[in-house]
């Protein structure tokens, strides 16, 4: 959340003359995306998000994620594609990093959507799934199900220090989901991974962006209503579920695309993998960020929390969620 | 150079209602200020800059500059100024900081300015000490001559941590520059402070903007020259001096207002003072900020090193410079 390459305005205004935009105006460096530097670049013409990748986001992925936004746009679908330079070309490379310029949405992340955003966000995800039905490409959920017990055990006994007991506890969810995951036959796809109101641009009810697609992979297509619903319908702590909101995501996502049968019975399993999932992205962050970091560290509690409303005969096992 | 306090979609777009302004359509956290949280925002009718003023920042002083900025925009130059409400007030608040609505302006900050634009850049600031005439109000600069010696007696022996030898160089030119800094008389007025090429703001060779008058305050009329002929004519390192950019913004302002006799004689004397004023807040900043922050810490030296361009004959009294 910060900007981590300066780019110059003279190395800027080079760097556009590859493509046919019109001549720089105006930048600021923005505080957005995850660990990327993000500029708002305004020219003569029209007004992009120039986007260096950093550690995070692996150069080799650069073409899978651009290969998506483009399928989604094709389709009409409010996403932000890669500008092409006059070659072509989308990815490029700036002050050593890979980089793309990426047309700019309109729009506002809510911090409290209502219950008619989440439906448009539901409605939105939904649609999204319909329109990569025939998206050819393939890549695995760097932070799917196969890597919550690596990464449990990377993180330790520290986690006792988040949570006396959290270490045990979180153990025994991943033992307890790891015998339901796979036996449903779910339907698999390209999925955003990441759909939180953070990566949905918004004016009014109606979306005017789904953006921040670097966790696209390919996974249970109802994993990403699962992340979805638990990202957008408690409040920040965790503790509070907002039922309304939530119905509201699934019933918009079933508009779009309804769920089968087996999907149901699935969605409250789906649901805590979601919470462990951001849970323990969170501790390894909280775990090795230094408190007085710049970057705002998020409770692992939070996600950790969800657990109760998704699967409360679990949590009376959990003492951490007693 | 971060977004230090959070502002909600929908907190900004309340806080909108109260100027006449139209809706809120974008907003993004930029990188950008003095410890301020800023935003662009942009609603229905135009684009804008939203500062919550932080710890360096004190709220008692924002009247003092947002007048200034009023009073520069009155006659014409490029400040942008604050936005008033529907009830006049310029000064707000929001998420309990001191909060105002500032003029967006186009423009980028160069990194490498040349000849003419740094002449322009003189100009502008010899324009705006013209302009400040018959400014009213006062405000003693925080970061003057007077507050050198505590700032080097709080940094104390460390700096010798950044170059041996340091601390007592740097109390040798400071005796040196107290016999002489006050004696001449030399014009006061309101002035800039800390106009680096960062703070202004061009396109092509013409200035869009001068912005971040946060250190803006009364002193000499000339070393505010003297701080923009040490930020603009060296490179990063402060080893190489560009002698004709250096010329040009000298130029540039004796044509705006030409200097006097008696200020052509003390430049050097105030150049130096500037050289030991970034000096010495870099130094402080790189004490004090740890060296994994994401904060860029700035080289104290790259200043430093500025003062055999100023007063070679004390650079060869001072090891450090050797």
């Amino acid at each position: 959340m910060a900007v981590y390459t300066h780019v110059s305005a003279e190395a800027l205004a080079e760097f556009l003359t590859r493509f046919d935009v019109g001549e720089l105006v105006s930048a600021k460096g923005i505080a957005e995306g995850v660990e990327n530097s993000n500029y708002l670049v305004e020219t003569t013409q029209d007004r992009f998000i120039l986007t260096l990748y950093e550690k995070r986001v692996a150069a080799d992925d650069l073409p899978y994620f651009m290969a998506l936004l483009d399928h989604l746009a094709a389709k009409g679908l409010p996403v932000p594609p890669a500008i092409k330079d006059r070659e072509g070309r989308e990815i490029h490379e700036l002050e050593g990093r890979p980089a793309c310029l990426i047309k700019f949405l309109p729009g506002v992340s809510l911090s409290h959507p209502n219950v008619a955003q989440a439906r448009a966000a539901g409605e939105a995800l939904g649609a999204m799934h319909q329109a990569v039905a025939d998206f050819p490409l393939d890549r695995p959920n760097s932070m799917g199900f196969e890597s919550w017990k690596p990464l449990l055990e990377r993180c330790g006994e520290s986690l006792d220090g988040i949570a006396p007991g959290l270490y045990r506890d979180l153990d025994f969810a991943l033992g307890d989901l790891a015998e339901t995951w796979d036996r449903q036959g779910l339907a698999r796809c390209a999925i955003h991974a990441d759909l939180f109101p953070d990566n949905v641009l918004m004016l009014g009810d109606a979306i005017t962006g789904v953006i921040d697609f670097y966790f696209a992979c390919t996974d249970i297509r109802l994993y990403d209503l699962a992340v979805a619903h638990a990202a957008w319908s408690f409040d920040t702590t965790g503790e509070h579920y907002d039922e309304a909101v939530g119905n509201a995501l699934i019933e918009g996502y079933s508009q779009s695309f309804p769920l089968s049968e087996v999907e149901h019975s699935a969605f409250h399993d789906l649901a805590v993998g979601a919470c462990l999932r951001f849970t323990l992205s969170r501790a390894w962050d909280w775990l090795n960020t230094p408190a007085d970091a710049l970057v705002t560290r998020k409770d692992p509690l939070a996600f950790w929390r969800r657990v109760k409303v998704y699967d409360p005969d679990l949590a009376t096992l959990l003492p951490t969620l007693a």
